[in-house]
């Protein structure tokens, strides 16, 4: 079978210069459409653009749709609407396609949608373009197979049957009353391997409670009812329980995968998407913001400091263990804010119990706290030998615990109230505020303690 | 429908004490059997051990795979072999079935099997067991449908029948040759939808590339793959290309939402999966390394502050700056590090292009270096007036950015060169390095600078 490596792309690459379209659609062919979208990543722009009008629009369709999202927005923008009308309705599903269409101005959007011949069609895509592209609305497929519950078995297969012509996997077959409210499944199964042929719908469909989702849900919560409940595929409902639509598994695992990665980055201080392999420039002011913020707190910090400069000039060892008391107060906010963000995730989180969810971490603070500052006053009394500052260094240490601890667990807390990402919480925010909490409580009690 | 709000948690625990057995079973009948689990998860152990003894076995069955690894266990070991055994072989896949299994002691393993009356699921459990838990064959069900390409379609859908009675689901059905290698797969739809009564499974059969997996193949690239080509369902291969059993994407989805979890959680300084309704002793022990880890690191930071206290007695204000090159160093670290961190989890890392990574992510350090500098000198230019402080934090930091910035970028490839997980990297291991190496990079400018 073909592979792409390197001396593969440049026969392609070759291709693509001398235009050998018959050679570079059949080698292509035999590639999955996932696969052929890794190599047109790997091209400069003319190229790709030529393999997309070349490729036949089945495939530059479904190839399209697993581009990167700016690759893809860049090479559908150098279609004309016309082309990417005839790309759109080719062997795709409604859901990746108004994925497409969103992506471009009201004027090409239109216009691409007057040039789509099938009416049905062109009012799905109008209808999911309407939805909000983070709700259960936005990531469903209009294509899904349904029934009547009065159709009689063998009129039944027949109108499945024409359904499924342009559905590439069945999943599952929705039962409708006459107002097309979902009220139940039909087996594949059942059908296929079972004698059927005298009954009507309503005698052999499976009428337990089926999951469903609002068209307004959140796909996030989509996500996690389709891994709680081990689905393959959710239909959509409207709120009279009219079916609209369906959402499958492929396409959550995508939500959950980006969602992932956008936790990942915000924990380590990158504002937007990146990949390794984007450009320097992206790549920069992605990580700029966050080490903005970082020489704000740093600013800060020195000011802090600044105000005790007689206290250093007189015990010039305060100054020793500020990264440790910094650094500490950092790692545990990180730490307590991350359980928080993950259980606010996962829907476990039990927003009326937030006197528990407290009460729970000033234990484990008090425990962690405690072991810490015994660490470190055992290493200042055998080492440094100066008991002031062992005295000031655990106590300030014990109190940057704790407080860092309640910090960590109340900022994502407050933030989700305010409908604010609590992710946004972990990382270097909760890193800068703790550094400077701690170095107040630190030079305050070292105040105390050396009476200065 | 039934909810599980308080009162009826309530409700259900005084049916525990009274010993209603009826009505346990008769209302949790109703629920699906994750949110039976989510209800065991918030009883007593006692109260749990209860209702999964009285729940019928199919349902205790599936009940028990939706539990908690720790809850689960726990349950399990306090029923007898026998019991393990007739719930075991309930209608749950062999897959879940060995995983609760795995959990056992060996003795009470080999007693649990030998209680099994059907042959060949005890013989399929004891081949499944011998799989790495995570590889595909440790994720992998013996269940699926398969027909010889040999066969007169009667007598492959005869068979399918018998084969799909012990199945849940029907995804794919594999078409294999006489030694029972994957030669392709046989279209539901098309079985289901044509009239082939007369043909042999060889001329309806599709013999494309079918995308499937080796059964050593370690579950996280099993993930990628089902999740790139959108695959609900995977064949598992031996060498010899023999058909030994197929993952189902449930299963993958449960492996990328472990696998995420845990990077968000090493990112965040937790050593291991914890959840927020954790006991207080499991969250400490999870959460206590990294904080130790960066105690070490604190006392290391202040031996070398402390070569430098003279100068610090001489130049307090070099005190104030501390903060900010230390924390610094460390959010430029772990951006540098997360951002490889995953693209080695997402196969997009070109491992052979080392040096063009390290080209560009020097020049996003340059950069970033230039603006921060640049910001600090101009703060310090007109609020510090200390012309030496100024050029000293300047380029140390210049000096700090660019290292951790390389450091950030080297070490999760050598963790990953060494088969060491690259995500261990990021978090609180690389800010310690980095506060560090930020330290001596500061003091040892400044002592060239303030001629010290």
């Amino acid at each position: 079978m073909f592979q792409l490596n390197k001396e593969n792309i440049d026969i392609l690459k070759e291709a693509i210069v001398n235009g050998q379209d018959n050679f570079i659609t059949e080698t292509l062919k035999e590639l999955h459409h996932a696969d052929i979208a890794e190599f047109i990543e790997q091209l400069d722009f003319e190229e790709g653009q030529y393999i997309v009008k070349v490729l036949p629009h089945s495939i530059a369709a479904s190839v399209l749709i697993e581009l990167d999202e700016e690759e893809r927005d860049r090479l559908v923008n150098s279609l004309t609407s016309k082309e990417i009308a005839k790309i759109l309705v080719e062997n795709i599903d409604s859901d990746d396609a108004a994925d497409v269409l969103a992506e471009l101005t009201t004027q090409k959007k239109e216009e691409v949608i007057s040039f789509i011949e099938d009416a049905e069609q062109a009012s799905d895509l109008l209808d999911l373009l309407n939805y909000d592209e983070d709700t259960a609305g936005g990531i469903m497929a209009k294509e899904y197979i349904s029934v009547n519950i009065n159709w009689a078995v063998p009129h039944a297969i027949r109108e499945m049957r024409k359904q499924a012509e342009e559905i590439n996997e069945v999943y599952t077959i929705y039962v409708v009353d006459d107002k097309n409210r979902l009220v139940g499944t039909l087996s594949l199964k059942k059908l296929l391997f079972s004698n059927s042929l005298r009954s009507t719908v309503a005698d052999i469909y499976n009428d337990s409670q089926v999951k469903s989702v609002l068209v307004t849900e959140d796909n996030e919560d989509v996500a996690n009812i389709m891994a709680k409940y081990d689905l393959v595929v959710l239909p959509v409902l409207d709120e009279n329980g009219v079916l609209l639509g369906r959402i499958t598994i492929d396409d959550v695992v995508d939500v959950m995968q980006e969602e992932a990665e956008r936790d990942y980055q915000l924990a380590s201080g990158i504002s937007q998407s990146v990949e390794s392999d984007d450009k320097v420039w992206r790549i920069t002011r992605a990580r700029l913001p966050w080490l903005l913020i970082g020489m704000v707190g740093g600013v800060f910090s020195s000011r802090i400091i600044g105000v005790y400069e007689d206290a250093i000039t007189a015990n010039p060892q305060m100054a020793f263990f500020i990264p440790l008391i910094a650094a500490t107060g950092g790692n545990v906010g990180v730490q307590s804010s991350a359980i928080v963000v993950q259980s606010l995730a996962n829907n476990s989180f039990d927003a009326e119990n937030i006197r528990g969810k407290l009460s729970k971490e000033l234990r484990v603070a008090l425990i962690n706290a405690f072991i810490c500052s015994t660490f470190i006053f055992t290493y200042d009394y055998f080492f440094v030998r100066d008991s002031n500052l062992g005295a000031t260094v655990s106590l300030s240490l014990f109190a940057v615990i704790i407080c860092a601890s309640l910090f960590g667990t109340l900022i994502p807390m407050l933030l989700n109230k305010f409908k604010i990402d609590p992710a946004l919480a972990t990382g270097p925010f909760i890193t800068t505020i703790n550094d400077i909490l701690g170095l107040i409580l630190y030079f305050s009690i070292g105040g105390i303690l050396f009476g200065s």
